[in-house]
């Protein structure tokens, strides 16, 4: 079963607002055993709409359409869908009231702009939005489905599960199973040559997909079929052959970062960390808090981006900084012993680099890192990569590879 | 001058890697003049490739490929190309010796599918990628240009620069201009009242976009023509008129967030920020050293996401914990205070909330904040908005307004 998904929206074309939507729609329908074909995303446009529907349909057994539903001049989807499936718009009372107490819950009056969110389509099947004004619609064509849902991604993702259950009942899906494995510290070029005899040797159904990011790679095996039992035996099988020749670079299962992979370890066991940061700049603590439920277990974070802060609240001694600079590995140990003492965790993660543009010297270039792991018994480990790259990567693959050093010292540990 | 993307990649479609090359490659684009007319989104497979190209072909005058330029199997974006500009790929020397220079570098050998990316097409002309080693292509057929470019995004965005050059070259661009302008608390439906009367008034050749993204809009006018006087005149012209119409709202020009604005604006003035963030995790110190030369005036951050560091390390007093708690406005001040003394900064904004999805309280329900910003002369503004939404859309949420919030004191400062 193939899905095709039309973005809708100039903001997409402009290039002012990164198309989120498409990736977290395609993972769900995924995970429900839908193929998502294609991808095409347009402009607030009559035409545009229309053509791209109608090639969707000749291509694809179901399309999914996000945006151009608010209230705004601009948002013309809800209209042209009337149009296309030869219906009308009427105001829809129930909708009008849910507009009305939208904006009264937030002391808002309703204007006539916004009332015009509650004009529906007649032959369309309402789905309910619960945090937006946007009702999603499926429509019917030939038996196949054709949803039109909010662009704006938290509204959107409300209404998802709702999408999928749809779906689900009206279309028979073949079985569909996803293995993800989280791999990290080796080149996707690298990793390709250490499993090309397995992936060799994998059978028709399962496909494998490389899915790099900064200083991370997922693997990911999916196996299709109809028989549940052989796909899932066989999947299981060829993971089990693959691991022993990962193994150094094997996170885990179902993780999309490491820092999800931290966050549940630490959970489990419960043991506590703290970061002191100077040129991740907080995106450690950031990665780590988007885990729901850590706070049981971070404690918290020192971004120290002046030397004042690691004197003062790190207690980095002024000697350290002046005898080896800011960014040393003398600094880093000092940085991670400083957090872990203040703030009396089981682990602590210090980093201390150049993130540029500017800041480089010839002996100390920009994308110079280092990086320090401890624990609470002072054991410490260090790292030195060099990521000569732009600031925000600099600051991702900096992050990533920090907490990379940290699941090595508490396997070191046996945690 | 219209150009159509293609962004090739089983990752793109199985949902696991966001799409952000299409948005930055649009927005460089754009900047020039070019109309991005279509964003279309295709998995490694030859056929798909081949036909998404000729679609493209026929609407566009340009088109721009991303992706399948990598070593391994399932990358096969150059062969397929090769194929349809009836060419074969030819190993290349100086492209073979920036490959295994790339390695040597890193201390790698160069191995057998590694050296694949030395085999180039023949008759198309080759652009350097300085961060990888997938070499750009540009193709031409009947007068139109057809570029390749690898997926890796920092690699895309180093080879940009050449492409967009031999673009202007190539066609003959009618003049753009953009401004935009950067609105916080308000809706867009409310946005949309104001201002309606002013852009039903704007001339044909002036196109308005709104771009929401959390707790922010940016208003992005774009003027077409060949007469770049004109056009500028009348683009200054409308914005005069808009200005008094948003002032409350209006945070700046060409800004993409508000942690822009506040870096600009304290560089600017050389005054000192420091947060204390127990909510936000992280995510404000994160912004905001996403800005490049931030590090002159933003000392630091203490992330207190348990109570033992707001007492500890910020000095919020038990008493005031207790009788509060940790979500409240004497608590966000105390932190504000607390962060501002030990960092000892010109401003500081303070944090504290319930992100969700569990903590929340009858009485504080998730979705809860308070903020506090302040500065060294004890001028202290407050606020308790309410995001009840996701985890990571209410860090986003909390971290724009706990910014917005700052601007308003340092506006009220004069700064």
């Amino acid at each position: 079963m193939n899905l095709e998904i039309i973005n809708i929206g100039d903001e997409l074309l402009i290039g002012q607002v990164v198309n989120t939507n498409a990736s977290y729609i395609a993972l769900q329908l995924n995970k429900i055993g839908i193929n998502v074909s294609k991808i095409t995303t347009i402009g607030d446009k009559g035409k545009d709409i229309e053509t791209a529907l109608d090639l969707a349909l000749q291509n694809a057994d179901s399309v999914l359409i996000t945006g151009g539903l608010g209230p705004t001049k601009d948002d013309i989807t809800k209209s042209v869908l009337a149009h296309y499936f030869n219906t009308t718009l009427m105001e829809d009372s129930k909708t009008l009231e849910k507009v009305r107490n939208y904006f009264l819950q937030r002391g808002l009056p309703l204007t006539e702009t916004n009332r015009r969110q509650a004009l529906l389509p007649q032959n369309a099947n309402i789905i309910d939005n619960k945090y937006g004004t946007a009702a999603a619609m499926c429509f019917e064509k030939n038996g196949k489905l054709v949803f039109s849902l909010p662009g704006v991604p938290f509204e959107m993702k409300e209404i998802m599960p709702e999408v999928l259950k749809i779906l689900q009942e009206h279309y028979r899906l073949s079985f569909i199973e996803h293995k993800t494995l989280l791999v990290s510290g080796i080149g996707e070029s690298f990793l390709s040559d250490i499993i090309e005899s397995w992936e060799d040797a994998l059978a028709d159904f399962i496909h494998l997909a490389y899915l790099p990011s900064a200083g991370l790679i997922r693997l990911r095996l999916s196996a299709y079929g109809d028989d549940k039992d052989l796909i899932t035996k066989e999947l299981n099988k060829q993971i089990d052959k693959l691991l022993p020749v990962i193994k150094d670079y094997f996170i885990g299962f179902e993780q999309n970062n490491i820092s999800q992979a931290i966050a549940e370890r630490l959970m489990k066991l419960n043991l506590t960390l703290s970061t002191a940061e100077s040129c991740t700049g907080g995106n450690i603590a950031h990665l780590l808090t988007l885990n729901a439920g850590i706070s049981s277990i971070f404690k918290g974070s020192v971004v120290a981006y002046s030397n004042e802060v690691k004197q003062q609240v790190l207690g980095v001694k002024a000697d350290i900084l002046q005898r080896f600079g800011a960014v040393s590995e003398q600094t880093a140990i000092a940085m991670a012993k400083g957090i872990i003492s203040l703030l009396r965790t089981d682990y602590a993660i210090a980093t201390t680099g150049i993130a540029g543009p500017s800041g480089g010297t010839a002996e100390k270039p920009v994308g110079t890192i280092w990086i320090c792991v401890c624990d609470s018994n002072n054991h410490i480990l260090t790292a030195n990569p060099f990521f000569p790259t732009n600031r925000e990567n600099f600051i991702e693959r900096a992050s990533n590879e920090a907490m990379r050093l940290l699941l090595k010292l508490m396997e070191n540990n046996g945690h």
